[in-house]
């Protein structure tokens, strides 16, 4: 969004949608928080509250959802997001944050936590016993991992990388890891997880992910690759499989997701960096050189300029 | 299969899958079927019966899973299909043929009807008030019409012409029909569907079709195109849809199936034939030229050679 490149950004542009703060001040009617309380914003801010999705309380699939930064809010200014030292956001897309969660490495689970919390409930993979898949370990990923073992479920983290395997198996805790590009390790795992969480964006091929699940076997994408990638039927129908999508979750699954992540003591991994930084972690980040969040300390390093 | 056209055959070859008869004799173990009981024979002939696709009664997703021809068998022969006089099979894969469902136009549910009713059922799509699509109009088609509209489901046809309007409002009972190359028609239907049954094998675009989903819609496949589609992921997860395949049903969701035709009166639309006429009906099933489905007559019109 910084950088325009999916070439709907308008600046100025104030970015950030995993956001904790304390309340300072609530308005008349406001009735779930009040000051003092710690609390949370993810990547949206409104929805129209009167389509089906909205009435199904799963605003992050309404049409019209306003998200946290750089679109029009319902008054006509600009949504601005996490890069501030202040915010105004109605309690409805507020998340209470249970205390014994830290603010700052719990802040990346209101878009990376809940985008892959989601889908493992929606589409069942959340069974104690079951064998799931995490494509790619980014700020996504790792996260997904953390939530699918709280969840009693078996992991295998497949990368394209084998530098990453310690990580995910001495220091993540997954229980096995796949080379992508190791051919004989894909055939062995064949047919053996019930589902995989995709979180990867770059192009990459599906065929040899649906080879890896059972039948009945889903393959959730979190990741939106820019261009469409190539669908094999013919895998899908012979093991009754299918290809899925999901994007974040709704307000009331945050919460849940988060109350889980306090319960089971899970975090994301996070490197905090002072307001001044953002230049160069935007560098590294292109780079992906973190591990695997950088989160910024707005309120010991900006200034406010009231 | 006939053809060789995916490689696979081997001959000669005995073709046939949709068999319906009755019983002229029966093994000593045999319990569940006695002399004169009219039948019916499908896709499939024997599985492992060990595996964990078998051991959820799902014998059709058994990957060791036996074709009723053109395969080999438990005792090293070839199967044999229906284009014969005479047929032994293990009673397992026998389905019992309700007394008011006719054979000849109940034959074709063996194939074309279990393969749509399963995906209907598995994935959700058979409550009544939701709204389902049929995109292609032949011989799975036009039971998927019948068998959705059977479960209280408003069904839409999605067809490349609009020369099978008439027949799919007036005849088969659709509510109503988009032409999938009218880009205005399929524009205001946007949104409008909980799912799709894809009984296309010819290579074709999902996006549009993935476009006329509501939000958690699902775009099932039961034809297989010979290569990959092109599928676009940002729609998928922008409203949660997936895309899955599906491949016949198992035999205890066949018997299923067949006594809720029965039940509903639901049969194929067929044209009887006499043996003779199998080389003229394949030329004419190349041309699509059958409403909907070629039936042959073998009783009275194949001697035995015995």
């Amino acid at each position: 969004m910084a950088k325009n490149e999916w070439g709907m950004s308008t600046y100025p542009l104030v970015p950030g949608h995993e956001i904790v703060g304390v309340v300072t001040e609530v308005g008349s009617k406001v009735q779930k928080f009040k000051v003092g309380d710690k609390v949370g914003v993810g990547c949206m801010v409104g929805a129209c509250h009167s389509c089906d999705s909205c009435a199904n309380e799963l605003e992050n699939y309404c049409p019209d959802m306003i998200l946290t930064y750089g679109v029009k809010y319902f008054d006509g200014t600009i949504t601005q997001g996490g890069y501030s030292d202040i915010m105004v956001a109605d309690e409805h897309y507020v998340v209470r944050i249970p205390d014994n969660l830290p603010l700052d490495s719990g802040a990346p689970l209101l878009c990376a936590g809940i985008t892959v919390y989601s889908p493992l409930r929606y589409y069942g993979l959340d069974k104690p016993g079951m064998h799931v898949g995490v494509v790619g370990l980014g700020g996504l990923g790792h996260v997904a991992v953390k939530f699918a073992k709280a969840m009693g479920v078996k992991v295998t983290v497949i990368s394209t990388s084998v530098n990453k395997k310690k990580e995910a198996l001495e220091h993540l805790g997954a229980d096995s890891f796949l080379v992508s590009k190791d051919q004989d390790e894909m055939q062995a795992a064949q047919g053996t997880l019930d589902g995989i969480i995709d979180t990867v964006s770059a192009m990459h091929p599906l065929l040899p992910l649906i080879g890896l699940l059972k039948s009945q076997g889903k393959l959730v994408m979190v990741g939106a690759p820019e261009k469409p990638l190539e669908l094999p039927v013919f895998p899908l129908l012979m093991g009754r499989k299918l290809v899925g999508g999901s994007c974040i979750g709704s307000m009331k699954e945050t919460q849940e997701m988060i109350d889980f992540a306090a319960k089971h003591n899970i975090t994301a991994d996070i490197e905090v960096i002072p307001i001044d930084y953002v230049n160069t972690a935007m560098e590294r980040l292109g780079k992906a050189d973190v591990r695997y969040r950088f989160v910024i300390d707005i309120v010991n390093t900006l200034k406010s300029s009231s």
